[in-house]
């Protein structure tokens, strides 16, 4: 049988659990059936989360370094608040005519480059991705998708045979390629990236795929976090649009200000997407999410096909991606996200140097990497000890990479200085008891 | 070109529109791109909403006769409560253990037979469909899906391809069939269904394609609503069992109480499908979408792969469709659309008997259709200028059927009789000026 390859998952039977979370095992078992993971060695039990802090039944505090979902910081009064007084006013659909889903399309477009002119609204990033997908072979006649090694997009039936991270079990389909990530330790990226995707386009050719769609998340978060240094995206967007096909920004992880001195992880390659999709942290938990584009990739579908999410765009999603919004510019989060990045980075770097099972560190903005390391090799099992050493400590992250190795470290963006100073001590703490 | 089929959509450039409202229709346009459609001739600009009632922002109060995705009523305090107080605790998701969402799988799950005990959490019903047909494949080893010919099931690529009402600018997949509508109109609908599925079967085997999926909206929504006689999906049931696939019952438009006399289409007919998919109704606004299923089906999928929806069943959304069911059962809203349902469709037989424009009428509970004709033939524009008259008398309807010529009235379940007799005198108003 083929395994499921997500790290950090929660293995029933093991762990040490309480008798409320071996009942609540058992229930989850049985209601939601075989396919639902959970983290940790030993779960996680929620009741409560405020800012950068979730809290357990016995009113213990976990440091949230992992959800960026809650990206300016969970139940964040202004944006509940919004939530709420639309959610009591009005929560119809694209397809009456309301203020709220314009002002809000008006203020997002604002963040992006001028030709990135439209949105369209749907409730997750597997939503936006699939109808990227969608527009991508209306626009290009082709069906060739070219995606990383280790690539997430999402769960959807078509996306899902985009996303080789979701292990053999999940087949690829026949008309997707994988290519490396662009990793700054083997030769130059921009170059060897490029050169990936032109050997994945000629590979499609030989078996007479036409290209549509490079979709590539634009920090490379599941295939370990790869950002530096700026442009290595440029020359593998010029070579699958000169093939005819399109490229795309899956904004999913890395938008909404984390990678600190941009909005977007594409900005910081110089290089103006097709299409860009956003998700997660958009509604800061409400289920929004949206795919930005160019309108020349929309002609064609537009001309003979309509699109409509019933629950997207509504307006309480417009409301709430609103007040999101809001709080990134008025309370400083982007800048937020570069300088307490870059304090944290150091402060990582610092335990490496004395510290051998932390290698290669790698960030942009709020988002962080370390790969764990025994003699130099990548030590999966250590990162999962690391990843479980820590949720006892009461920090939360998690591993990601084709093997696991790397420690995933991706906080709310409110994330201050004393936050990265009290994950760095657990971690020293963690890493001594490890020896 | 091909042209999209979508009834009821508004014209740019047409209908009578205040200097607002044009400029609104503009932005869209900008903003949005030309995807996106709006309801009526002229469109309906909405800034509140209040039980049956919409209001524009003139005060001018439309009685909502369509929107199920309100199904409790607009902006129904005790859901907003429910909502608002999940909203500022916590908003997390499945991957850390968390009661609200066990209780409402509980909750939801005892409204179903025994077979029927797992339940998976999307966020949409498209993605519901969408996970449906990757069970289906999963489960049966084939890809072939039956649906029927004016069929909607989501927006996704992979559902997109199963929805023929799409038009042929969204072209079926090469493993999908179509087969017409149960019609009692045409035979004993239960046997000639089976002959067609059967057929649809034959003909996937011609074409080396094993059956995965039947896939049926249980009232048929989209092709005109067929409900009665009671028992007729049990044949075709049985024959995509016999060829080794799986029927899946779309609920998205029939479910949560809608029909009177069940909480699900399905069980009018005393057939228990594979899975159920739920949707709009089930958060009252709030995107919160399901697939319940039995356990075999997705033994071979949970084996070796897992689900994750990042939204998908949160604590929000759990919180929210709990308020749903609470309200559901507390009002008595099955009982009530059983009872005004049977009373509306009354009252559209009396007025049927005194205009010829009515034909046909069929109903489940507060789904109501009525086709309108020209000397017993569809008439599609003048179901339209039907459709756009009520509107002119703030009535919210729309038009459906593969021909268009279908009214189409599903109000939220908190409909009263008052609101029926409120809706029939305006219409008799509409047919009269008619003539």
């Amino acid at each position: 049988m083929t395994r499921d390859p997500m790290p950090n998952a929660f293995v029933p039977g093991q762990g040490e659990l309480g008798p409320t979370e071996t009942a609540m095992v058992e229930r989850r078992q049985r209601l939601l059936g075989p396919a639902y993971r959970l983290f940790y060695e030993t779960p996680v039990h929620l009741v409560r989360g405020e800012g950068v802090w979730l809290y357990d039944p016995d009113g213990n505090a976990y440091l949230d370094t992992y959800n960026n979902v809650a990206s300016v910081g969970h139940c964040h009064p202004r944006v509940v608040a919004a939530q709420a007084a639309q959610a009591a006013q009005l929560a119809t659909h694209t397809r009456y005519l309301h203020d709220g889903v314009l002002a809000y399309a008006e203020r997002l477009l604002a963040h992006f480059p001028a030709p990135l002119s439209h949105v369209m609204f749907t409730c997750t990033g597997s939503e936006a991705n699939d109808l990227a997908l969608r527009l991508a072979r209306a626009a290009t006649g082709g069906t060739g998708v070219i995606v990383t090694t280790n690539a997430y997009h999402g769960v959807t039936a078509s996306v899902a045979e985009c996303s080789p991270s979701l292990g053999p079990g999940v087949p690829l389909g026949p008309h997707v390629r994988t290519v490396p990530p662009p990793d700054a330790r083997h030769g130059d990226p921009g170059t060897t990236f490029a050169a990936h995707v032109q050997a994945a386009i000629d590979d499609l050719a030989r078996h007479g795929i036409r290209p549509a769609l490079l979709m590539v998340d634009t920090v490379f978060s599941s295939d370990g976090l790869f950002a530096d240094p700026p442009g290595f995206l440029t020359p593998a967007a010029a070579a699958i649009r000169a093939a005819g096909g399109l490229f795309l920004a899956d904004e999913v992880q890395p938008g909404f200000g984390r990678t600190g001195d941009q909005m977007w992880g594409f900005q910081r390659h110089g290089v103006t997407p097709d299409m860009v999709s956003l998700g997660k942290p958009m509604g800061n938990g409400y289920p929004v999410a949206a795919l930005v584009l160019q309108p020349a990739v929309i002609a064609e579908f537009g001309a003979k096909a309509r699109y409509f999410n019933t629950f997207g765009g509504n307006a309480v999603a417009a409301a709430t991606a609103m007040a999101v919004l809001s709080v990134i510019e008025d309370e400083g989060l982007m800048a937020n996200a570069a300088q307490v990045g870059a304090t944290f980075r150091a402060g990582l770097a610092a335990l490496a140097a004395r510290y051998p099972a932390l290698g290669d560190i790698r960030s942009a903005g709020l988002f962080l990497a370390v790969d764990i390391v025994t003699d130099g090799q990548p030590d999966p099992a250590r990162a999962a000890r690391m990843v479980n050493d820590l949720r006892a400590e009461r920090i939360l992250i998690s591993a990601t990479g084709p093997r696991g190795h790397v420690l995933k470290i991706r906080p709310p963006l409110v994330f201050s200085e004393d936050n990265a100073a009290f994950f760095l001590d657990r971690m020293e703490v963690v890493l001594r008891r490890q020896g």
